[in-house]
């Protein structure tokens, strides 16, 4: 079973690595890391730089397509070439994954008209102009299309997918491979419980952040031939 | 402040990435990815490849040093270089953070003993050959030296520098930025509570799986410059 995690300049990590970290220790799981062109792809802090060693060229079919989301998602929601990548691996996979503002793209990409699907708290309203139902939960199945809520999300969907694919004894079995039995310090059980001053710092980093993110320069460029996502 | 994440060949992604999450997006904080050698480093799937872009050299000296754990940290336990390299760094640190078996490198390099500490569910034996004390919980902190649980306690642990570092506001704006709301598909609250045959499943991988991943080439050699971490 091949996984492919597409990911682009401006990802954010855990988006991609929580899900990755389960499904990659899936016994006899082929996972690769794949871009609009090989090289490395810069994560949103530009502090982090990932090995894609496959270009989206390369990628015929693929049996799970993985979509994390970060700031540089917002940008591809408008970029066809990459929609057209996630429709036509979609055409033929068995599961496809959005995480967090992936589920955005999944979406932009027409897959989620007319289905429910979660995302990330402060993307929620955005997903009815693609004709598609917020559901308030941390993971969520509608057929074949498997999507989280922010970030850490991932981990947790991984977990959901693994279940599905190979039964809740081998979920189980990763699970405490990578010893998911989370103990966070703050007692919060969701966004809604954060303060209201939290909560809007945190939209306003979410609104500008990500923007001032993106415009710095990769620490390593000029180390390592940095891919773009966008043309 | 300056955050250093040491990452060497067969390194656990999530150990690295889900403090990296969270510390990376403190206000002011300089974080860099940091090997023997400058170069992709390949995780201990093969699958996934970190730039290194600074290497033990360029580094006089770090704020938070920051020690992942992973198979490929077992070999390195006897490796003077890494080793003079953690002591070295730790001199001047204001934290020295380790998770899972990277705890067993901050050990082995002498730092722990007389001391705390936590580490991952199957490495907790280990930490007594130090003269370490272990203790059960997701992260603990002995005077600096900070240590964290089996892979995803890694977010935990991040989390809980945070506060210590910025305060639990700041903390809690991380928490709901990265949304670490966890919501695991099986209630199971920690290994002991998972079921025995699943506990010999993974103790069984753990002794022999890390050296049947490590014995395979990374997915992406010829196409990078893959680092090693050992010489």
């Amino acid at each position: 079973m091949r996984l492919s995690i597409l990911i682009y300049d401006g990802f954010t990590t855990l988006d991609a690595i929580g899900g990755y970290e389960v499904l990659a220790r899936l016994p006899g799981m082929e996972t690769e890391f794949v871009a609009a062109q090989r090289g490395i792809v810069a994560a949103d802090t530009r502090r982090l730089g990932l090995a894609a060693f496959r270009d989206f060229s390369e990628l015929k079919s693929t049996d799970i397509l993985y979509v994390p989301g970060g700031p540089g998602g917002l940008a591809l929601e408008k970029d066809e070439a990459f929609l057209d990548t996630i429709r036509r691996l979609d055409k033929t996979s068995t599961w496809t994954v959005g995480i967090c503002n992936g589920v955005g793209l999944l979406a932009a990409a027409g897959l989620l008209k007319g289905r429910e699907a979660t995302t990330n708290w402060f993307y929620q309203d955005r997903l009815r102009a693609w004709g598609t139902e917020f559901v308030a939960e941390r993971y969520h199945r509608d057929g074949k299309y498997i999507t989280g809520a922010g970030v850490s999300a991932s981990i947790d969907t991984g977990l959901f997918l693994t279940s599905l694919i190979a039964g809740e004894q081998v979920a189980k079995t990763l699970q405490l491979g990578i010893e998911y039995y989370p103990a966070p310090p703050f007692p919060e059980q969701g966004p809604e419980d954060v303060a209201i001053e939290i909560q809007e710092r945190v939209r306003g980093f979410e609104a500008e952040g990500g923007k001032r993110q993106l415009a710095q320069e990769p620490a390593f460029k000029g180390m390592f031939e940095v891919a773009r996502a966008t043309a």
